[in-house]
């Protein structure tokens, strides 16, 4: 049985990524955790059931979307049959056996699946020539908007744009704008939530050498819901540190300001230099940094791998 | 400037694939060692310059072909900007940054490369939409060949017989099976070379789990030149081994009795583990086996990984 899935602590692009994947592979969507309410406001507004909550590799085959990873994915993926990667982060992982792997520094992986589904790709990498669904656009289109912020993040690029657009047409969304802003207001409601819940809504580990790094990222329009939280953010990330972590990031993105305000824990020497800059009361502010992805990985891995 | 190469110790699929990707590319096709009498003989047939050779990847923005492993490619490979990789190997490396991976379980690069071709995708990759030559198609043609042993090789897929039809007809070979023969006595023809080059015609080098393991491969059609240097190379790979390994492989790879003699140096023990065999005289007998790729490195990576 073939599974699709995204990575742990799911976004709306793992997700629907997913979904949108697995109705061209014949194959079943999973996930690897909680729904956040973006993503949940998404599958509601367009009538989608989760995926299925699947919790070992074993005896499946798999797709992975949006990760190549793996500390971001399946504890026992070894164990399962690793058939092919679709995605657009930097390579992560290394296989014991040749895969399709598909891979493009496009906005989001539902741009990619949507590059391949335009061009009629489908079939070359095993799926079915079948026709894009209203519904499935939606998911699509609100995973490019969700992943690049609506279109403000670094990562963005022209295909992304012009993707929206096609994929806006079939969905039946006359204003991606008014849209994109409901769909970040789902995405910042951080109000009713504990701690623990804002950091993990997109949370992720890497292995720098060894080191284990962790990084979450919130992103919020209106910057005060979170601001109000941010001393018992910062204790729940402590308590995370813990479980033997070298650094722990956490950014809070203010969307509107276009920069992030990181919370640092651990090798504060590390991050000091590896972003040029100072930590004060445990806390810095990055000008114009948005994307955990471009801006924020590669820096530190450059200075840990060196 | 943009430099399309494969790996070290080229072999015909490396450089023919460098060669027509440059072309769609618009970039310089590189080597990064002495072509193999097989490539020579093939870039003759066609009418081809061979390519550049180069030595560090500083400066350059690069495409890898053929391979996706560190070990195997520049020194320096760091020090460039890794735009893309296509291939058809496992996955075997990390970058720091979201790049083009497009990489296939098909027999050759080249098969990926003809692919991308027929299905009009040059376009999808960031190259043009031109039409192949019939010298380039000839080069496409003569690696599937050749990585796929006239298609005797397990790796080999529908794929690569029916791109290879297709390929042939651009090329005006009529007899596919009469032209490989011509190749594979080419690549076969290893009487006037020493030990030491015939061990470098196909070399590998991987890392398992910090372990440095060397593989090397001959196809021959007539056992007996290689038999009766076997004492000379075993030698010379003793010599090699000095240089911090832990384990070298070399297979004769008997085309017609598909099967492979494989000389062991160094850690006999896990050879014999990962196999399930016993090595005598410094050597044995696996019948079936004809391919590194496939059927030596995927079960050694598990010994060493576990």
């Amino acid at each position: 049985m073939l599974y699709i899935t995204g990575h742990t602590n799911p976004d709306t692009d793992s997700i629907c990524s997913a979904i949108v994947l697995s109705y061209f592979m014949d194959g079943a969507p999973a996930r690897l955790g909680k729904l956040n309410p973006e993503t949940e406001f998404i599958l509601k507004r367009f009538g989608i059931m989760e995926p299925e909550l699947i919790k070992s590799a074993k005896g499946k085959e798999l797709i992975l979307v949006d990760h190549a990873e793996k500390s971001q994915s399946l504890e026992d993926l070894d164990e399962g049959k690793l058939i092919g990667i679709i995605d657009h982060h930097k390579v992560g992982m290394t296989t014991s056996e040749p895969i399709l792997f598909i891979s493009k520094p496009l906005g989001s992986t539902a741009t990619v699946i949507s590059e391949l589904y335009f061009n009629n790709m489908m079939p070359y990498i095993g799926g079915k020539n079948k026709e894009l669904k209203p519904d499935l656009a939606g998911l699509l289109l609100s995973a490019i908007i969700s992943d690049t912020v609506l279109f403000k993040s670094p990562t963005t690029t022209e295909t992304d744009k012009q993707l929206a657009e096609k994929l806006a047409k079939i969905a039946n969304i006359d204003d991606i704008n008014k849209y994109g802003m409901e769909l970040l207001k789902a995405k910042s409601s951080v109000g009713k939530m504990s701690p623990e819940e804002i950091i993990s809504l997109d949370y992720k580990n890497f292995d720098f050498n060894g080191k284990k790094i962790g990084i979450g990222q919130v992103e919020v329009i209106d910057v005060s819901e979170v601001e109000a939280k941010k001393q018992h953010i910062y204790k729940a990330l402590e308590e995370k540190f813990k479980e033997n972590y070298d650094l722990i990031l956490f950014l809070i993105t203010d969307i509107m300001k276009e920069g992030s305000e990181v919370l640092v824990v651990g090798d504060n020497k590390a991050f000091e230099k590896a972003f040029n800059t100072t930590v004060e009361n445990n806390s810095t502010f990055l000008e114009g940094v948005m994307s955990r992805k471009k801006q924020v990985v590669p820096p530190l891995e450059k200075y840990y791998i060196k």
